[in-house]
Order: C-alpha cells, then structure tokens, then sequence
C-alpha cells in the first residue's frame, strides 16, 4: 500500500537513496506506484494477485456484465489467475463466459474464474442450515469457502425443532474445524450447534421467514445473543462473509 | 353482565315481567345489578368470585398494600375465599398480613390469601427456564399454576447452549400436559422444547440478558419465529399470564 | 427419533442384546434406523406417519410444485396417508393435482391429500376476525384445525369498532373450547374476546392495515399486551400454527 | 403578534397614519410592541392574557419553584388573573404557594392559580381509563379540562377486558360531547369506545404496561390504528393537551 | 344494537311486554333484530342508514368492484341513500358505474353514490398540505368532510420552508373551525399551523418522502410530539379518518 | 414576502403613505403581492428568480413531465434562467426536452435548463464514495454542486476497507474547503475523512448495501456517531441536499 | 502524522537522505516521530497543539477529574496554551481548579483553560432553540463557538408554536453567518429556520421531550427531513459538535 | 451426554451388555451418569473440568458472592482446577476471596481461580480499542483471553478519527493472529482494522456513546455492515465472548 509503506519498506527505500541506488524521483515514483488501477467507476484492488497469490473477489450485485467483464480485464490483465465473483445470476453469468470463462454455482449464484485453490485447510467446515431456503445462501458460504481451498462438508435442513436429524450428524459437528450455522426465523441453530461443538461457529442469519422475522433481523439479535461462547454473527444473508472467515480461520 | 345480558337471561326475563312475577322497574334493577364494586381508584370484579368459585387476581405492581388490602376487603366481603395477588415485594406483604393473612413466595413476587385450588388439572406443567436469571418470572408462572389447581414440574437451568441438560429431562418434557419455556437471550428453548415436546408450549421471553437482548424483545421475536409447530407467546416477564393460561388449557 | 432415543427404548435395545434376541450390529442398526429421508434439498421427516398417525404438514412457500409433489412421493412411499400442505397458490396446486390427488381451499392457499381426520376434538374451535382482509389467514387457521380432526365456528368481520356484532355471537364466544382470533390494525379483537371467554384464545395478528400498522407489528404488540387472561400469540399471518395449536389444546 | 401583523390590522395602521392619527414612528413602535416578556431562561408569551381572557399555562416539568414563581410574576404582572401549571410535584407546589397561592391536584400533578373559568363548554367531556394505573394521565386531562371551564365525567377502571364495567357507562358515553380515552398495555379501550360513541374522541396512551408496551408505544401505535372512526391521538401520558384540546372542541 | 340494546329501550320493551302490547316472543325478536345483514365475505351494517340518516362509508381497499357493489345492494336494499367508498382506483370506479351510478373524484381516490349532505357545518374546515406529493391524502380528507356536509378550503403547498406561502393564507387558518394539517417529511406543518390557530388541528402524516422519512414515521412521531397545544394525530396517509372527524368536530 | 415583511419594508411603506407617495391601497396591495404564483398542483416560489439572481431547483420525484414544464414555464415566464431539476429519469428529462431545452445528467439523474453559474466558490469541494454504487448519490451532489458554480473534485471507491486507495488521495483530501462524504453500509467512510479533514464534512448515507444495512439507517446512525468533530448529516441518499449545502459553505 | 506522512515531507526527507543532510537512521526516528503521548489510559494528541494553535478539546464526560488533570498535563507540558474541556459537573470543575485554572460555564457543562481565541470568525453565528430546557446543549454549542473565535447570539426559547417570537428575530436569521438551530420534541424549529435563512444551519436534536420523543429520535428524524435545503444534523445533545463545525464554517 | 451418547459409545457399551461384562441396568446407568450437578438454583456443569481439562466459566452478573461460592464449591469439589468468572464487581470479589482465593481484576471486572493457563495459542491476540471507554470490554476480553493461555497485545485508544495513532500500529495490526476491535460510537474501528489486517477480527460494540449510539446499537449495526471480509461480531459488551472465541481461533 503506497499511503501507509510500511516502515521496513521506507527504510529500504531511504537506504537505496542514501546509497546513490535510487534517485530521488525514482523513489517518490516507488512509494507512489498505485496497487489499484482507477477504472471509470471503481478502483480495482490489484495487491492481492501481486503479493499474496489467492484469489481476488467481485462483489456482482448492482453491476453489468459488461462492468463486471471490464473489471476482470484488468485484474487478468495484471496476472490474477483466480477470481470469484459472487451475487450474479445466471444470465449475467451467461453473458460473463462470453468474454472470460467462468464456472457458475447456480445455488450460490457464484461464479469463479480460473481453478479453485488447492485444499490446504487444516481441517474441515461444516456448513448447515436450519432449513431447505437458508441453502441459498448456504451454498454462497461453501462454494466460497472451498474455492478459498478449504475441504466442504453440508448438513441441510437440520432445524433446532426436528433435533434428532441435526444430532444425527453429532460426529460432523463435533469433529469441524469451524462450522457455518445458517438460519432464518429464529435462528436458534447457532446456539444449539454452538454448545454441541468446541470450533468456532460462525452464525449467517437470513431473511427466510415471515412477519416477525422481520427479514432476519430477529435471527441476526437471536444469534448475536447465543447463550453458547464461540458464536460470532456475520450480516443477514452473508454467506460470502462467513465462508471467507470460515476459511480465513481454519487456515490458521 | 349487566350490558350484555345474555339472550337467555333476558327471555327468562321478559317471560317473568309478562307472567307479573317481576315488575318492570324490578326487571330493569336486576339488569343492572353491578357485578362489581366501585371504589375509589379501582372497579373490583367480583362475579369470578360469585358465578365461578375460582380464585381472583390482583396485579399489585403499582399499588401501595393498603389500596391491595382495600380491594381485598372488598372481595372478602363479597364472599372470595381465595385471592392471588402478583408482583408484590416482600414489605408489601408484610405489610399486607397485618390485615389479611397471605402466604408469600419471595422468588415469584406473588401472595396468595386463602388455600390453593384442589389439584383438578388432568395432567402436570412443565415449567423450564434457560437459565438460572430467568427462575423469578418461571415461579411467578408456577406458582400461579398451583395456586388455580394444578400439578407442576420445575426443570430450571437446561438452556440450549448444554444440550445434555435438557435432554436429561426429556420423560418429564414428552408426558408434560402443558410446557412453560421461559428463556431470556435468545429464546432458543422454545423452540427445542417445542419440536421434543407433542403439547402445547407456552413462551415467556425475559428481560434477562445484555445488549442485543434488548429487555426481553430478541426473546420474543425469536420465540414468535418459532420453527416448531405448537408453540404460542405471552408477553415478556409474564410468569402470571403463562401460568394461568396453563391452567386453562389443563383444565380441558 | 435415532439420536435421542428415549431412555425406555434403549432399555428395551439393552435387554433384547443381553437375552440375544437382537445382535449388537442390528441394535446399533435398530438405534441409527433414520426416521426421516434425505432428498436432494431436504431431510423428509416421516415419524409422524408412522408413529402417531396423524397428518404430516408441508410448509409450501418457496417450493415449487415439482418439489412438493417429491416430498409427497416420500411420504406416501413411506405409508403416510395424510399431508396437509400450506401457503401454495391456485396455479401451484393445479400442478400438484397432476402428481397427487389434493383437496385445495382458495382462501387459506392450503391444499390436503387423504381425508381430513375424523373429527375428534372435544369442543368447538371459534376462529374470529376483525375484518374481512383477515378471512385468508382465518381460514389457514380454519382449515388446518378441521384437518386434524376439530369442528370449527367460523364469525368473522366482528371487529370492535362495531361491537354489536361481536357480542352477537357471544354465546358461540363463551361455549367454544378454544378461540383463535385473527386481527391486523390494532388487533383490539384478542382482548375483547380474551375478556368474555372462559378458555384459552390464541391471537393472530395479521398484516392487514397501513400505516402505523406497520405489516402487523402493531397488531403484534398490542396482543402481546392483551389485559386479558388466557390470551398467548403466534407469528404475524401465522394461520397454520394457530389452527394446529388450537387442535393441540382441544385435543387434551 | 407583532411579527405577523395580521392584514386588517397592517390597514387600520395604515389608514392612521395616512389620516395623520398615528406617526409613523409610533406605527411601527405599535408593530413591535412584544406580546411577549423577555426573562433570562424563558420568553413568557403574554397575548394570550391581554387578547383572549383565557387562562395561561406554564409547562412546570424541568423547571424549579422559583423559576416558575418568576414566570408567574411576569403574567400577573400584565394582568393575567389564571395560570394553570402542569407536571409539578407537591414540594414544588408548596413552594410555590409561599409567593402565590395555588390550588394543587395531587394526581394530577397540577397547579393552578387564580379562579377556575365558568363552564362554558357545550356539553360533557367524559374521561375514561382503561385501568387503575392510567389514572394520574386521566386526572391530567380532567383537570385541565374543568379549569378551562368544562363540565367532566370520570369513568375510570374500564379496561376491555371486563367489558361489562364499560357498557354499564354506556349512557355516559353515549351522550358525552367528547371523549378522553386514556389506556397504556394494548390500548384498545379507544376503540372500543370509539365504535359506542358519536362524538369525537380524544386517545391518550399511557406508559403503563411492562415488556412489549414498551413505555407506552404499543398503546399509541394501537391507538393511531383504531378501527374506528373518528379517533384521533395525542401524545403518550400527554393528559393536558388532551384536556386541553376537548376543551376546544367542546367550545365549538 | 342487539347485544348492548340501551336501558331506555330495554325498558320501554319491558313496558309493552307487561301491558300486553308485545308478546315476549316478538319483543325477543326485536331485540335480537338485527342491524347488520351478514354476506358471505362481511357484515354489513345498517344501523346508520336506518337510524342516524348519515352516510354510509365502504372501505374499498382489497375489495373487488364486485364485493363493493354487493355491499352496496345490500345497503341501498335497506333504503341508505348516501355511500361514500374510500380507496378506490379508476378502474374499479368504472367497474362500479356500471351498477350504481358514483361519483369519482380521481385525486382522492374517492367515489360516492347518491348526493352530497347539504352543508350543515358551523364553520369552514380548511385542509392545508406541506408539498404537492401529499395532495391525494388531502383530497380524501377535503372530499370526505364535503360528502359529510362541511365546507371545506383548500391551501395547499404551504410548507414550513417557504413560511410566507403559509402566513399569507393566515386569515383562513385564523377563521377555520378544524383544521386538517397534512404532510409528510417533517411534518412541521402541523405545530406551526397549531401555533397560529385558535382550533383544533388533526394532523395527517403521510408516507411522503424518502430515507429517514420512513414511510410516514417521521412525521407521524413528530406531529405526535408537536409543542403546540391542540393538535392531535391520525394515521399515516389517513385522509378519510381526517375528514370524518373534522367533520363531527364542525357538527358540534 | 409578504407574511412577513421585514421591518424596515414596513417603514419604508409607511412613510410613503404618510408622505402621500402612496395610497392605502396600493400600499396594501404592496404588501400583498405575492412572491409566488400559485398553479393548479403547485405554489410557485419565483423570489429566488427575482431576488436573488440564483438558479431555482424543482425536486422532479413524483412529478409528470407535464408538471415539471408548466412549473418551468411560470418559472421562465417570470425571468428565471437557470432551474436545476432533481431526481428524474431520462424518459422524462428526453419528454421536458421538447419543450424546454435541458442538458441532463444520467448518473446524477439531474437535469437543468439555462447556463451554470459561474465558479464563485472559494475552494473545492470534494465528493467522495466508499463504493461504486454510492456513485448516483454522488453525482447528484457533485451535480449540484457544479451548477451553483463551484469546482468539484470527484473520488470515488475509497472506502475504508482498502485505505490505501483513500489515502492516496490525501492531499486532495486535505486542500479541500468542503468534503461530502457519501457511503452506504456501515458509513465508516465519513468518520475517517473527518479526521483526516481540516474543513467541515458533510456526510450523506446511501441506501447501498443488504441485510442489517436497513436501506441505509445503519449508515445514518453511523455517521451521526462520527468520532470526529466538523462532520454533519443530511438524510439518506440526499444528493441534492449535500451538493447545495457544500456550495453555501463555499460561497462564505 | 507519522503513518502517512504526507508526499510532500516524504519527498523533503528523501532529498535530505539523498544530499547527505540527514542519516538514514535519523530519518526513519523523524518519521516515526509520534505526535500523540501515550499515558495510561489514553493517547494524548499534541499535533494540534504543535502546528495549528488552535485549542485542544477533551471529552470530559466518564472522566475523573484525576484523569482530565493528567490528560492536560500533558498538553500544557507540550505547549498547549488553550484546552477545552466538556461535559463536566460543577463538582469536576472546582477539582480540576485546584491543579489547573479553569473557567467553568455551568449551564454549557464546559471548562476552558487558558484565554478564549480572538474572535477571527466572518460573520456572527446565531444559536436559537425551541424552549427553555434546550438551553444547556444551546450553550454548549455556543460556548465552544466562542471559545474558538466566533462571535455568538443567542435566540432562546423561540419554538415554531409561537411563531411571532421566532419571526421578531428575522434580522438576527437573515444576518447570520451560520445558525446553530437546537431544539427537541417535534424539532421543526430546524426547518422554519431553515426556510428564513440563507447560511448554513446546523440541526442539533435534543433528548428534550417525553413519551413519543424518544430521547431525542424524533427530533433527529425530523431534522433530517427538514424540507429546507442547506441544513444539517448531529447526533442528539451534541452542542460540542455543532458549535465546532459552525466555526469551521464560519472561518470560511 | 446422555441423551446423545455417540454412536460408538453406544456401540461399546452394547458389546460390553452383550459379553456379560455390563448388566443392563448398569449400562443404563452408565448412560444416565450426569455431568452436571444440580444445585438449588443452578445445574453446575462438570464435564469440561471432567473432560477437557480447560478452565470453567461462570457469569457472575446477576449473582451474589454466595452464589458464585457455592458453584465454585461444587466445581473444586470435582476437580476443577480453573474458574474464571466474569461480570463481578470488586466488591462482590473481595468477599469471595474469603472462601476461594481469587484473583481480581478490576478493570474487566473478572476473577480467576486458580492459574492463568500455559500459553499455549500459536499467535499473538491484539485487542484495540477506539476511545478510552471502552476498554473495560476491552480488558474483559484480554484477561479471558490470556486467561485461557493466549498472548494478548493491548493497542487502546485509537479511533479512526485519529488515524496516525492507528496506523502507528499497523505491525501489530499485520502481525497478528486475531484481533478484537473493540469500539462504541460508530464502530468504524472495525472495518478499518479489517481492511487492513489479514486475519479473523472479531468485532465488539460497546455502548459507549450517548444520543443516536443507542446503547451500542450503533456500533452493533455498523460493524455487521463491515465492508471488509473476515470480521464477525459478538453482543455489545460482550468481551468474554470475543476473548473465548479469538482464544479458540487461536488454538487451531
């Protein structure tokens, strides 16, 4: 980042100067070198391909294809190799493999560009659902998450109110390394799966329900008032969120 | 009921004002015959007391123990025998005994003057709190269950977030008549109580909690959202109403 | 239910092992025996069907008539003779009559395959609006109750604003058994009721209204904080839940 | 008022100068004579004495006994013979007696100085309340309503919830001129009220209640929902502009 | 009223029972006469029509222009000569035309059958709007107070931003009997007009505006909240209630 | 205006009268001439147009083609020559066109008629987004902006999330006399410029974002928390209002 | 600020390395150089007080008159001449007296040490308020604008229902620079000032009011709707932040 | 667990019932055997001091000294070794230093029994803070944290207002294996921590704030909006959690 160089970088560079290796304006041209590139409207983020190798993500919803298409040009064009790009449907994904190929998740309304990474989590995240329409978002967080390179498992449809379909699943619970728990209504699998597991449970509430579901803002309170420890609450309906956290943790 | 005499009452009427039984001016007093009696800062109902032979209630929050001990005057006179009355602090009914021997329970916050119905409900409440917090407003539903004639069970502390609790407690849910779940936080206890349990489950939402729990409003959305099916909600803190309404179903 | 077999059954599991009537492998095989079937987007509960005997429900919304007609396939492979299925339109259950027999109500959007159950219930469930735009959401609740087996007195259009014709039918109002009264706007009907009857009465707050009635919240809240003993609530719209609730309570 | 001049009043100022009646220095200084008095904390409005013979009314919460004995200087002071105080505690209103004698209503928590006005109202204002506790905000509006020379009928302790206390007054409702209904929890004594009478009916929620009345905001959204019509709403626990507003409706 | 027959009639009844004039089966019938007629979707009531001689009001949302005009039968079958239907497009209007001849008012989405009731109104009620967006509302306050008898000014467009746009219509504002104060946004308009006024203001929020304005619950909190003494509010977008009370309020 | 006019106005009127320069009623009609003309939807303010030379702004939402021409025309009849007219789609702006030349801005929605005022600001003022979809809102403030005649500088896509980006813009950041700071979801945006910032930050909350987002309440709430002083809010997606306001600060 | 020292001095330093005038090591330490001190319990911010000379403000409220001692300490050992201390009780104040000399105003709740700033403002910034009990957030606002260099006038008690006492300071309205509009309640005083004034006007809600005012939502909700361009809003009771941001302006 | 024994301990019970090394009623028992003991007002779990080895937790708010003494007995009683209990104010700490040697810290107000744990986390915790207040959440969050065997980096009082104090410490930032960003306010902290870290953060709102903060909400809101990937969030206040969760996370 060229704002905030760190500084070991800074010294780097005032050594070179010092050191007659790099001139002045050559060095200021150093600290300013964008790792963005300034797109009619957005400024797409170039440093994750550059430093650290995974996968850049685009966030689709509200944007063309034609938008969409453009902002992938310029990050292959800087060598990204590996691009998911999450909230489109599937025409804007018809059109998208007009131009770039793209494999299309049509559940998770998900596509990625380029190979999935390599498995390299340590363990394995459990994503399960209270019901049959929290899969949807559901699948945003596990295509995510195995496209980060984490190895997937799904419990679907194990609502708190049949619990011995989610006890039966005991043995995936409690051997996951972190578990997804996503739930509408009132959202009371987080808590339950929180105190049957000892990993981190990440709560995605949703919008599924009706009249005081209030478009899942009683299963967000709900879940961030588990009466379990491990929970933590990402926003209603973000499956991408939880996926790339899930990910982030079990790579620890 | 004065203004709406049912239509039997008045055919029994008429028939005897025609018949000269009764004159007019008669018919029409005993129409209006007050079932209640006004006193200053209060109407007190007495035909529970006359028509029903079952306890009557006083909500004491609010009310100083000598307008409670004058409103019981009132009923005693009228020929109540038995009188519960709720939210009351310990020096309110001490101060009551003075003058109207009641019997008081400290953690439920209720008195009650007179014996307790006979146990007549045909099968046992259930009453379970998530926590330990939440047992006030749980006795105050207890309480008030066996005080209208009912047999009940106490299962305190079986929150979701230590499933093995609860579920130790299972013969007791499974042959409950009618299950009280009282749960702060996140409420998650009606609904694993509702889908164990094949009768009807009554929610209390409390104010226990922090934060997001919001006094008691996460729990009841949370428990008004509940995925299983039986399940109903009375308004936060509100032991007396629970307990009453189990007796009623109870008494069926 | 496999993971929490009560402790009566894993007697029975126990003694049969010990007395060599049953092999350790098929004990282990007895317990695991799944009381549901997974299918591609759900787990299909089927206890009911074979346990109880009583009519298995499918919660329509957001399932297209292809999948429903899948869930059905389960459950009658499976010997279940009765489903109830709720909040599916006109057109949906049309479909559905191509695959399976059903009997569709056009008002309560809920079709049934089978016979209703014979009726069984001990008293008379009232279901109640306030107006007409609540007929729809009486009317789940109508139908479902009738389904499992309970006679229904419908008086709808009795709000409280015109009092005389709610107080009309109040011998209907004080012989029912159970009441379930519908009410959007400021849901007043729950408390007028809940003050004349002498059994329990289930409130549904409906989002009919405009305003500040804000999709049934205030109708939500007011029942919530109903001065009438004997009144719990269900979800806004909630017809299903009340209809299945009163049955439960009429059942007893 | 001097900043808006009304225009028959800009003419006969006008024709005055021109008729050389008035110089124009003395016009202007007639424009800009303040109706109201400029004290350090607070600008005591004045016209209201001078123009209408109506009483004043000094709004007493947050302010202390000197401060209003200060504000009631300044009105006597300019000939005002009737000053109502409202939201004053008893020492308060001692100490205020010491500087000008006040007639204190301890319910209602009002003062007020001078005569209360003739009764000049038209017909009745009947003030009701759902319950015991609503009482204070009813004596609010009663007392305000007498002083600005009303005629009142208190009917109160007639919650919907025992419907038969409310049609014993149905004489009274029926034949009032306008009506306060004055209720916290649910509310629904406005319209109740509201579908009995003819005349227009003032609701006043109070923050009575506990849980889901939320200080008093079920009772309003409740009551702004009233299915009835010709009810209209004030703020919660505002008695006075309640009692304040009947009395200009019954002026009429 | 069947159910709640007042005393005077109840014992003017008992009087012709005992002098023989009625037998007791007829008098029970008369009382149980009844004042509604009940079709299939709703009950409607007649007792105005027959009794009060004032317009009958049909609340045309949800309904149909067959349902309306069926009410409408029903009504004009039982001799009322005035129907005032609220809530109504064009379309339905048309529709409607074609069975009993209405008069449509395309702003207030209003339409009326059989003539207008001469103007009996003391004074005049003047309908004042913020903005041109909150004209429709208005119309149906301005055109239900017309049907009522009253007459009614029209100032719209006189929002607080533009304060001598106001001020210039301030001798109507000082001459008007009510006032109905109709704006969304800020609502503003109500306190100010309710500070230059000597009448009651209702005040009519409307779900004008965007972001904060939430549909209406801002102006709705803020006229709620109005510093101005007299002021009382209705729900949000609700002309018609605006309109009938004014003009009960103007009959005075 | 004439409501109000100011005091030296009426001095100067009254000398005239007296000096006999004036007669009464040409000095009353004086003062009655109205600022405004009133058309059949819509008062027409035209003393900006006469008074004060600056462009006059009418808010297109909800409004027809044909309305927005005729208020231009009454505008243009009376000497206006730059209207500014907000939030309209390009149908409509292609419709205006036919009558009344405009240039129209797609992104901003914004059209106008007549030239931009010339730069007059001060300084710049700079308009900033935290993503792409908050460009819109942007636009029309900068829009705005631009045609009461002030320099802008557009950076767009700097939210907080990659500070590098924003950062990168420091300098931009910390010449600017006035910055509008537009985000949606969480608005952190708003509170990092302003501590960034040495000139006041107008911060505008964006509907952008889902789920607990809550159509841009979380982002209000957020920057009116701001930790930073000099930062103040406007309502949600308010544009216009950002853009008119900023000007104002730089004109002084 | 070290972390993103601005390219400017980035450039100056890498000169300085370049031309042998500064070492490496030297450099890097001039960087890093912190422009805060960090004690206990918080960072102590200098930079302010080294390049602007402007006065330093610290947030008093939850601070001991201890910690505020220690925190000014600091600034004054650092050359700190003016700081500016809030939210603090008289109590604090007379504390904080005895180790720094402070002037208290104790209606604003604010200390000052060290001299008031020259008045170097533009123009004159007006507060105005609603009512009486504004008046402590109204003097906070204008003592912080004093203090730092702004000349203030003060309109108090000038509520929108008392129109005439707000429109006998148009002159003070018209002439202001900026105005500071402070009310709570209904909060339409923003607005109708909003509409007189042609400077920028900073909106403060307040927690004044009761019942529907919600701690000051109402107030803020409106002012955010304020139909009149060039106001603003922050937070509830933040006099502090209106009376700097009104000096930023007026610096202009 | 009883009610949910693992399949293969069931399977190895089974196998011992059928060798005859198990009689049925001691396996029964077996499975019957509860980790948990109930005491009078709570059910005390043992099974994690029994199992695995970690420290036991107990809420204290809410709780007397008495309580809090008995748990702990009946956890030493077992074996525990570690009690960590939170909530507990100093004074309630020194009175169960006379039973159980505690250890209190007064800033978290936490106590521990027994010794902290080994460090025995692969990372570093950071735990920041955006203003003064809230680091008692902040300190609740650590002490847990290191308590159970974590290193913990404190970096307080850095706001984004005040950027340069945050990106001083862009190295711990980076470095870090989780981190807690612990803000009232408008929570900004964490999505700039969020954005600029690459590893899980674990977001804490706090009700620190007045006005528009509502108690946290705010802050609550903001940070589940979070436009940087990897942040979840846990109740206001709740820095047990977030210290029990990063503990976790940094466990893996």
């Amino acid at each position: 980042m060229q704002g905030m160089v760190m500084k070991t970088e800074i010294k780097e560079i005032l050594e070179a100067v010092r050191d007659g290796k790099v001139s002045v304006d050559d060095a200021l041209l150093k600290i300013k070198l964008q790792p963005y590139e300034d797109i009619d409207f957005a400024k797409v983020d170039l440093h994750r391909a550059v430093r650290q190798g995974v996968p850049e993500v685009v966030y689709g919803a509200g944007k063309t294809a034609g938008q969409i298409a453009r902002i992938m040009d310029v990050m292959i064009g800087n060598g990204q190799e590996q691009i998911l790009i999450t909230r489109i449907d599937s025409d804007c994904a018809d059109e998208l493999n007009k131009v770039h190929k793209v494999t299309y998740s049509r559940w998770a309304r998900v596509a990625y560009y380029g190979k999935k990474a390599e498995i390299h989590g340590v363990g394995k995240i459990l994503v399960a659902t209270g019901g049959t329409s929290d899969i949807p978002v559901a699948e945003e967080a596990a295509v995510t998450a195995e496209y980060f390179g984490n190895e997937v498992v799904r419990v679907y449809d194990v609502g708190v109110a049949g619990l011995h379909r989610l006890l039966d699943h005991l043995e995936d619970i409690m051997s996951a390394s972190v578990i997804i728990a996503v739930a509408g209504m009132e959202g009371a699998l987080a808590s339950v799966i929180g105190g049957l597991a000892d990993c981190p449970v990440i709560a995605v509430p949703t919008s599924v329900g009706y009249g005081a579901a209030f478009e899942g803002l009683t299963a967000l309170l709900s879940m961030l008032n588990s009466c379990a420890a491990g929970v933590s609450v990402v926003n209603i309906d973000n499956g991408f969120g939880a996926g790339y956290l899930a990910g982030m943790i079990n790579r620890r």
